[in-house]
């Protein structure tokens, strides 16, 4: 995409496949992945030649700045292959864009962008095999960048490494979530990273979600840190409320991860005539609302599950259930936009990539 | 210390010592590490046998969850060498506690209180001649807990690394330092992990960091989030005020990181009669004290640096500078805290531990 490399990316090819022992009816999620990786080293100021060779263990330094002062962003994306064949990837350039962004946030050096494309089509041309064709099978893809130099002093690192590893999907159904709405623990502050695909923003959340499971909800909607009165984002996803016919969603802000599904279904919504209003979302409106009986639905919206409805969510003690909706949003738009990743429908925002 | 291992430590020792090659006169911190570390890891839901081996590069799956979601907890101590060769650890309890509350909060599993002070003895006891008298010099200590999993769900890790790395530090001198107040950035958010040596809280501060040093401040003090109007802590130090004979320092929350220095400054000072308030400190307060000239010092307190005189410091485009005392708070409580870790001094609080 774009423009090409000047750099060659040096290949090392792996002896041997690893795909005959993978039973691709029963993935778990980001267990097994394929035969190459690419790897790209930032030393003395530059991003050193691009390589993919066959997966393997790393060998850092016990001192490496990621260890200790957490300099490390990623991405989440797919490439799905449709009934003949071929392989796409589903608006690409907005994760180059965004771990970009999150690097530039961290203070580590941005990735060029034909490093990016020419690296990901390279591994994906040659661990094509991996991407089962079939209506939700996918091949998760993994950029990230990490601090690699030595030594422990807080500042930032002047060494990285750019990776990208894959790992075959399958669709999941992990039936429908409740959540709870969050009280008194936060994933972000104003002025803080929360916008970021940050590392350090994932492991934050752990523990407050396993206070959640252990009142028997699967994830957490998280709220404003100040006021906890607005309702922000899931621990993956971004959240979209149905009241009536309307579809309400957070705007993005510096605490909210700009989700590049929840962009997408704003799109497709109003293409589909589905009034979507962006404004900040008060916990206070969905709780009335879910009494009055005009919520409708809550979804989460992520590259890793699509979309996946929100049955119940719990608030200040009370536990709020949906009812089943004919013909939800939730599962219109997510056909919908599976249908234009996998090629089975036209592609008017152009957001398809064909490798 | 307390209890003692039941689990013996496995020790492999390093053939050779790299010490003849170090310079001791020309450290830059956190650099160079000694001969041996000590290593501990959580599989199959327990520790297993603590082992020192000679330092050596990791070896990790790219896929290892400390790379992708930041679950990394980090302490920070000093050994001291007194004039005899005796060798003395400072309130080492404090962060055998500190960094298990970090772990929790990131839901990683708690270290075995005699695993971590035997591990200690036994490293320091083998990398004894690395610790060099005279006042000032150290051997910084660095353990930390990164999650080892590979695997790329976004969740709790179920194998960890408990690690023990050791680099010989000289008293630094940086000089008077200037820094910056929050206006816009934050480093944590009300019910966030702040109050944990995570990390992820430090990637967080390098780029406000680095706009800073741009206008000429060397460090960031942080404000309160939601606000911007309370004066919290700096990068890697907690932060008094000296008001008149008072001294100021916020008080711990969730969002603030609970100092070993900062509780011991504010014992020494109680005990020397110096009045210390602890309680939330207006960034007007401290503006209006500059310009009426009540603002005598400003210090931040940490391991690494033990106090920093700050002599001026930047709040919405004004620039304050701090008059030089006679005598200051600084100079004084921090000859009286170095006193007591290099055993030349009366030990009242009982925080000298000897190896
Ligand atoms: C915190 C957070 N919010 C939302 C999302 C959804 O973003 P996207 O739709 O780009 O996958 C993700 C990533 O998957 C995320 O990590
Ligand atoms: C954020 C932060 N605040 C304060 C401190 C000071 O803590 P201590 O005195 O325990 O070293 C540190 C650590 O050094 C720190 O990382």
């Amino acid at each position: 995409m774009k423009s090409s490399t000047q750099q060659a990316i040096e290949i090392t090819k792996a002896n041997e496949s690893k795909i005959g022992q993978v039973d691709f009816e029963n993935l778990t999620f980001g267990n097994i992945f394929t035969d190459h990786m690419f790897v790209c080293d930032f030393i003395d100021g530059k991003w050193q030649t691009p390589k993919i060779t066959p997966y393997a263990p790393l060998t850092l330094d016990p001192s490496a700045r990621v260890f200790h002062y957490g300099q490390a962003v990623f991405e989440g994306m797919k490439a799905y292959k449709d009934d003949n064949g071929d392989t796409f990837l589903f608006r690409p350039d907005e994760n180059f864009k965004r771990i970009n962004k999150s690097a530039a946030r961290l203070a580590m050096p941005e990735f060029p962008e034909n490093y990016f494309f020419d690296g990901l089509t390279e591994l994906l041309k040659l661990d094509n095999e991996w991407i089962k064709p079939g209506f939700g099978n996918s091949l998760y893809i993994r950029p990230f960048v990490i601090a690699t130099q030595a030594g422990v002093s807080a500042s930032e690192a002047n060494e990285y490494k750019f990776m990208i590893i894959c790992s075959p999907a399958q669709a999941y159904y992990s039936g429908d979530v409740s959540v709870l709405v969050a009280e008194k623990f936060s994933r972000s502050a104003n002025g803080g990273i929360g916008y970021a695909k940050a590392a350090g923003n994932y492991a934050a959340q752990f523990y407050p979600t396993n206070l959640a499971k252990k009142e028997g909800y699967q994830q957490v909607i998280w709220t404003d840190a100040d006021t906890h009165e607005y309702m922000e984002e899931a621990g993956t996803m971004n959240v979209f409320f149905r009241v009536n016919d309307t579809l309400l969603t957070a705007p993005t802000s510096d605490r909210i991860l700009d989700g590049i599904t929840r962009k997408s279904l704003i799109d497709i919504a109003k293409k589909e005539g589905v009034s979507v209003d962006v404004r900040p979302v008060k916990v206070s409106e969905i709780v009335a609302a879910a009494k009055d009986g005009s919520l409708k639905e809550i979804f989460g919206a992520g590259t890793a599950a699509v979309i996946s409805p929100v049955k119940a969510f719990g608030y200040q003690g009370n536990h709020y259930e949906l009812e089943k909706q004919e013909n939800s949003f939730a599962s219109l738009f997510k056909t919908a936009l599976m249908n234009i990743q996998y090629n089975k429908a036209e592609d008017p925002f152009n957001w398809r990539h064909k490798i």
